[in-house]
């Protein structure tokens, strides 16, 4: 991270990351611009084992970081997962980082936003069953996350994305673009939102690749993810939308399988990184 | 098409190559393996606009080939698109190519495969909107459709793709993929066929990319072009499956929008005739 355009803190354990350093050799140097913020010096853990120990030091990694952003030490956080099962036995009442942040931050209008070197996709829905999605595509909703959208990347256009195949083909394959999505877009542009759409899913990213689109609004989780993952090859990130702060995260979980063994691609931290110094670029022009 | 290895006859009107060979300058010189079937010599039309006499030329020329195909004159067959407006006022009562095929052939077990250059998939349904796609997630279709790539592709790696987010998280968002589609992907074990899944949608195709499956059996339209078409770059195409012949086709429309100014793209129809070749070759080896 030499050479990247910022300065990190890593929030840590100083003992957790000598006894990483003496496992797998690797020596401990930080480059000029990059500090630790010891927040937990000794920890009790095993490697790759889930336990309340390492689930409580995880949390206050966490914590660490975001108290410190709420004072405006930090101007964002990328965040590496945690491990559910730990913090959870530690007490830990949220599902994941991004509902904790939402509480953190007392947010209610939030989102969650992937993205890889190539493209930035928004979900409206993001887990749940597949036969829940149809009813959760609504115009108050749609409208919402655009607005959302708007709100941290000023003028982008947005490229939203039709539920049904074709589009709905005229109504012949459903009815929601007629009734929700189309007229959440018009609403939108009333209000100077640059808005587009609803685009059939299997050409909607095409575009946004050539740049008819600088962010595109997915339906539902695959929807969004499948070009995201295909076009990021493993190099994707999730970026939550609607904080004081930017917030990115790697896309994948803790794999306590290979923990310890030195294999582990930083590919997707790598790119949070990057991304969110480019949203903190943004933020600040 | 003059270095492709095989010999191709085209199904058309004399007049019509002549007329667009004028407008557009371009000499109708036809390669030593290319050969002209004058189906229907004079056709009056208009460019770029849909008429019943057009339309009845258009079901002509694919009448024509098929028949040479069921007489075992030509192995396959490429379809460019038809208009679905023209064919209608010719009283043509079928919603597309493929049902007619299925139609003439007298096929039941019919499927549609979209393939570009890199990536293989099959559809379990296709054009119905999100919300009916649920209730079509059986059993027994899955089975059928595993039996046809199978029958098509003997001893192809068939990934499967679960329908919900995470492969539904053990039942958690949504429960199809435990009542449906793995006892699907079992019963299709025991009788030999390599499927394996389900995987989420949002990995199951780097999988693809990287060999682990041969075909992928997508649960819905867009779970499947979304790939298709993001990897192919529009040059993907459509693969009747279960046919006694192979067919293959281009993936768009006729674009009356753009006829006559000679700017279309042939990329979909070379990829079409490609991948036509590349499966005859399969099933004559």
């Amino acid at each position: 991270m030499g050479k990247l355009p910022a300065s990190f803190t890593v929030y840590g354990s100083s003992g957790v990351l000598k006894f990483y350093s003496e496992l797998l050799k690797l020596p401990l140097n930080f480059s000029p611009n990059v500090s630790l913020c010891d927040v937990a010096p000794n920890v009790e853990f095993q490697v790759g084992k889930a336990s309340k120990e390492s689930g409580r030091a995880q949390v206050e990694f966490l914590k660490g970081a975001l108290s410190d952003a709420k004072e405006g030490k930090i101007d964002g956080v990328v965040t590496l997962p945690i491990n559910k099962e730990a913090v959870r036995l530690a007490g830990f009442p949220f599902p994941g980082h991004t509902e904790f942040l939402a509480h953190f931050f007392k947010v209610k209008n939030f989102g969650m936003m992937l993205a890889n070197e190539r493209l930035k996709v928004v979900l409206l829905t993001t887990h749940v069953s597949l036969r829940e999605v149809p009813d959760l595509v609504k115009r108050e909703r749609i409208l919402n996350k655009l607005e959302l959208i708007n709100s941290e990347f000023p003028g982008a256009k947005i490229g939203v994305c039709a539920l049904n195949p074709h589009a709905g083909e005229g109504g012949l394959f459903g009815r929601e673009e007629i009734e929700e999505i189309e007229p959440a877009i018009i609403e939108a542009k009333t209000s100077g939102i640059k808005a587009f759409g609803p685009f059939p899913s299997d050409t909607i990213f095409l575009r946004a690749l050539k740049g008819d689109f600088d962010v595109v609004l997915a339906m539902y989780h695959d929807q969004g993810l499948i070009p995201i993952k295909l076009l990021g090859f493993g190099r994707s990130v999730n970026v939550t939308l609607g904080l004081p702060i930017v917030r990115t995260s790697v896309d994948h979980g803790t794999a306590y399988d290979i923990a310890g063994k030195g294999i582990a691609d930083t590919g997707s931290f790598e790119t949070a990184v990057r991304i969110a110094i480019e949203l903190l670029k943004r933020k600040m022009s």
